[in-house]
């Protein structure tokens, strides 16, 4: 296990820096009024290829040498890492392979296809997604950039939080959706060396809870195909993941999935933004708990933008009763 | 009729920065790749009360007598008209009232009562919501702020293609959509002053084509009540607008309706916005006519972002044959 530093993160930066969008910072004064707090939402779904993994991706593709990116790139993602690395291999001009659900959003596979990426399907659960995988590197010989369990990309996701530092002062938390642990784990690598007294709070579905359960219970609980209209958030953390979680995560929230729907519509509304369900996460767990965040200066993360528009969750998602 | 000067543009400018946003000019590499031109989109939708109209409204509310102002303000409007003039009166604490048609997005309608306007509903054409009007204003005593017929609000409007100017250098044209013609007579007004070189284009539905038809035929043709998913277009020029149209505005370009929702969801799709139907026709004219906007650095003013989340047109609305 190779921990990313902080020397790492300024170096990526460097690196990706002609291949990514400096995104905005957004504000609402009617969702600060409804939660009671300051929030400044940090708008990665109008980054390049729509999310934040553009950063990690780019840093993995282009931190290789010639010899090794000559053979190409290849993961499994749930999404946006995939099209997020397709991006990226087709701007250095590399080959990219994917293994990813066949139950993944349509508008993800058109967009891997678009940027040169190629798929190869696998059932929608972890374990049928590594099988397919270790035949495909077995066969390609490509460099396997991980989605989140990889120091490049952890290093590359961690320039996110670099940047909302310095476009916001004073700070008091940051909330990151977590799924594999990704951007949480950059987000605690930029934190605990700029400013190590932001609390740093993970997002996740009720109904894919398994890194709420590894915070409580001390070691990595991971299930194997969680349902979450929070397609980003179902992958388990890993070690480098835990690595950061473990030891800088202030806590882990989580929300149910009305309140994810709504949260998701309630941004649309008044922010006239266009962000998937994992990035509505955060606010749900805000507004499920005003007492921790009330008069606060939070980070939110909108980590990406790809939804499919012809299926959206408050028309489409099949609700549970609670 | 009292035709406003670049004096009163500027005036405005002073009076509403208070009560406004300076929205952000958005570009996008997708959809200047398909249209071969240099898009710069003034996104009003991120705009106080979701919408440009919100500029003209203040305009007119801060700009009352204290004597005039206690006695409230009343409008007709198709919808952002009418919440923003509701957001500017709740702003000065006046009263609101409101004659909007029943047909109106259930969200206008929320958002006017949300900002405290009062509203009466009347039928769904021109004919009705003057006739309507007519009684609100004889027992009210109200000043009348007009939706775009009137010489305070398109100075207010005006100041939206005067920040453009100061965002974006070098523009070769600038294409907004025309309904009343409110948001094009500003630019007119305001691009007739600061840059007089810079082209302009009016967008409208080929189903609401009165303005196309007024400009071609050199005198106001209006339709009563055309039925278009362009909900915030279907209103008729008056006498100040034509004014600016017959003077100032290049070609009036039309689109139609598959054309409109096309470019909606283009747009949402690839730049990560909400925005409203009648937004969306400018980019819709601009694929429709490639030859005219080719290699140019093009301002597309994206008016509004106030859509019913519930009942998105490519799911909902009838497509006609064509």
């Amino acid at each position: 296990m190779t921990v990313p530093t902080f020397d790492d993160v300024v170096a990526a930066h460097e690196r990706i820096r002609p291949y990514i969008h400096h995104t905005p910072v957004l504000t609402s004064s009617y969702l600060d009024e409804l939660t009671g707090a300051h929030l400044f939402f940090k708008c990665e779904n109008f980054q390049k290829a729509g999310a934040f993994k553009v950063r990690g991706a780019s840093n993995a593709v282009f931190g290789l040498s010639e010899a090794m990116a000559k053979r190409g790139v290849a993961t499994h993602s749930s999404g946006n890492h995939a099209l997020s690395l397709s991006y990226a291999a087709g701007r250095r001009g590399i080959p990219c392979t994917v293994v990813m659900p066949h139950t993944a959003p349509q508008a993800k596979k058109d967009a891997v296809r678009g940027y040169g990426g190629k798929i190869i399907e696998c059932e929608p659960s972890t374990s049928s997604r590594e099988a397919t995988f270790a035949e495909v590197v077995a066969q390609t010989g490509a460099e396997f950039v991980h989605p989140y369990n990889d120091s490049r990309v952890i290093a590359g996701q961690a320039t996110c939080s670099r940047e909302l530092l310095r476009q916001v002062d004073g700070l008091d938390a940051v909330v990151a959706p977590i799924g594999g642990g990704g951007m949480i784990s950059g987000t605690c690598l930029s934190l605990s060396t700029l400013a190590p007294g932001i609390q740093i709070y993970a997002a996740e579905p009720d109904q894919a809870d398994d890194a709420a359960r590894s915070f409580r219970a001390g070691h990595i609980i991971a299930d194997d195909a969680p349902v979450t209209v929070a397609d980003g958030l179902k992958v388990p953390l890993k070690e480098l993941t835990w690595h950061f979680v473990q030891n800088f995560v202030t806590d882990v929230l989580t929300a149910s999935e009305d309140e994810i729907v709504e949260a998701m519509k309630l941004i649309w509304k008044r922010m006239k933004i266009v962000m998937e369900p994992s990035s509505a996460v955060p606010l749900a767990t805000i507004l499920r708990n005003p007492d921790v965040f009330r008069g606060k200066r939070i980070g939110v993360i909108i980590t990406g933008g790809n939804v499919d528009l012809d299926h959206l969750p408050w028309n489409q998602w099949p609700r549970r009763p609670s």
